[in-house]
């Protein structure tokens, strides 16, 4: 029997992990849960238990990991605490802001219960996390650079989709050539969020919806796109399902940094993504890091943990010994 | 006072580890160990102890731990197992065959001695495994790559070195562009040695030497040039100290590979370096990971690790809660 796999929330991110563990030899579905009427869920694994969200203590001894895959912004912040009283958790929180205030809520609920609970797993925060921690070890003196895209930013698209008049919008998160060059470079670069990325927004607009007071508004929309260069194409519903269906995303984490007496020597770490999914890659390191909270209570290890904190040898299914012997 | 490090060998990787020693405020040089008379010794840090290596354990109760320089062929597999029986140790253990009779024979020796070792730390091994691993875990079904350069490969050199005529060498191993442009592609190609990588040869030669024939002797000297593209060129003992002092070096590893039911999504995953100067890029990994040693000696644990088993916060000098606050 291998690892018994809950996911709790089957919507893009919830069905990645259901992929995820069909390649995971040591892994298993135990159940789904979902807020939605059970009987409309269609599972793609046969046979998979589809359950009610509010049954899920029913299960607490048929499941050893169980995987959030809701919302940071509502769901996360209660739903995690209240499944780490009871299972092994691990969620992809990507509030960065809220970071410790969701350890420290996680963190309490996990320990009184003798659980492993793995927050904030996914790319950013995650790998990425894991990327600017390692380059910023080895090479103290340095400068790091975190570039997204080019990739669907679905909380630019969500903004865009709240306008007056908008039927639809994809945006895409678009890194500035120029200024990775530059940094690759070892450059050092002080870079304002414009010289970064610029943002690339598609629309479908209502019949007779005021195109040109749409750009002007999501232009100048604060916080979201008014420090950016920003461009806005409007299409139709069709070439927005034929062309924008997708949800590709990736980035890249820099670090330049110098070494030597005197500073003679320059080093760039370069860690970079490039994902056609990005739910399907965020639940792929999900189920990885499930694989280490069954290992960490296995060995009777209780609270909350990071990407920062896992032994990495813990996400895989091969024995340490073989990793020395075939990878290291 | 900071975390005491001891110097085991002073060469190019010695070097590098006294000014990685500079940029980290928690730690100190406690001293030098030489097998030469440490009265020909000039460190670079004012006021450093250097002392003769078979005086080492007069300072085992001065060294928090020991970071091993020596060479992988002769040096490390004695040193590491026999410091590792009074010291914390790290060393860049990197005969990738030897690794797991390396391991066994440090392991019991820390065990003995309670203490915690941690070998094959710097790039390859060491980065290179670390995101070996990691990428493998998180994309089960796929291809990895690993790519070596541009960079000067000392064995090819000094390979080199050793035929007749030859006065002295640099040999750059180059990776194929059209090979790595493939790999990022998804396209998952089964390369060859020769389709990976180009090996670039300058060297001096002796006056009247047969030119011909040592290039000859080069491209055909097996499992080191005979199986890859090899340019040779001659050139003069001032322009090898002019144009190829340096000792740079890199590469990258790269793993596509495919999610979701169908494998429709496919992701790519590379990990790169350039390096100014690979022996004080791999120092500042074993200065690093002497952190994580002491750390994980503190917490009473014993026994010999890899860059696999160690907990990637142990490495920073930052807390784990301000990890988490500032770079998660």
């Amino acid at each position: 029997m291998g690892i018994r796999i809950g996911i709790f929330g089957y919507g893009n991110l919830g069905r990645g992990v259901e992929s995820a563990i069909m390649q995971n030899e040591d892994m298993e579905l135990a159940a789904i849960f979902t807020r939605r009427d059970p009987a409309s869920i269609v599972p793609r694994t046969e046979g998979a238990l589809v359950l009610s969200a509010d049954r899920v203590l029913e299960m607490k001894n048929d499941i050893d990991v169980m995987v959030l895959c809701g919302g940071s912004a509502t769901d996360l912040p209660e739903q995690t605490p209240m499944l780490a009283a009871h299972f092994n958790v691990v969620d992809s929180f990507d509030t960065h802001a809220r970071i410790p205030e969701h350890f420290a809520n996680v963190d309490r609920a996990a320990k009184a219960a003798k659980k492993v609970a793995v927050i904030s797993v996914g790319w950013d925060p995650g790998m990425f996390s894991l990327n600017r921690l390692m380059a910023s070890a080895i090479l103290p003196e340095g400068e790091e650079y975190t570039f997204w895209g080019k990739g669907v930013s679905q909380g630019h698209s969500d903004a865009i989709r709240r306008i007056e008049g908008v039927l639809d919008a994809r945006q895409y998160t678009v890194p500035v050539e120029s200024a990775l060059e530059a940094v690759r470079a070892g450059k050092a670069p002080t870079l304002t969020a414009r010289e970064k990325h610029t943002r690339e927004c598609f629309v479908v607009a209502k019949e007779g919806a005021d195109l040109a007071l749409i750009e002007k508004t999501i232009k100048e929309m604060p916080n979201y796109f008014a420090d950016y260069n920003t461009t806005v194409t409007f299409i139709t519903k069709e070439e927005l399902a034929r062309d924008h269906a997708g949800i590709p995303h990736g980035g890249r984490v820099i670090r330049s940094g110098r070494t030597g007496v005197n500073k003679e020597n320059g080093h760039v770490i370069e860690y970079s993504l490039k994902l056609d999914s990005n739910p399907e890659f965020t639940a792929s390191v999900l189920v990885a890091y499930a694989r280490a909270a069954y290992r960490l209570c296995a060995e009777r290890q209780k609270g909350c943990r990071t990407v920062l904190d896992v032994p990495p040898s813990y996400i895989s299914a091969m024995a340490p010994a073989e990793l020395r012997k075939t990878l290291l």
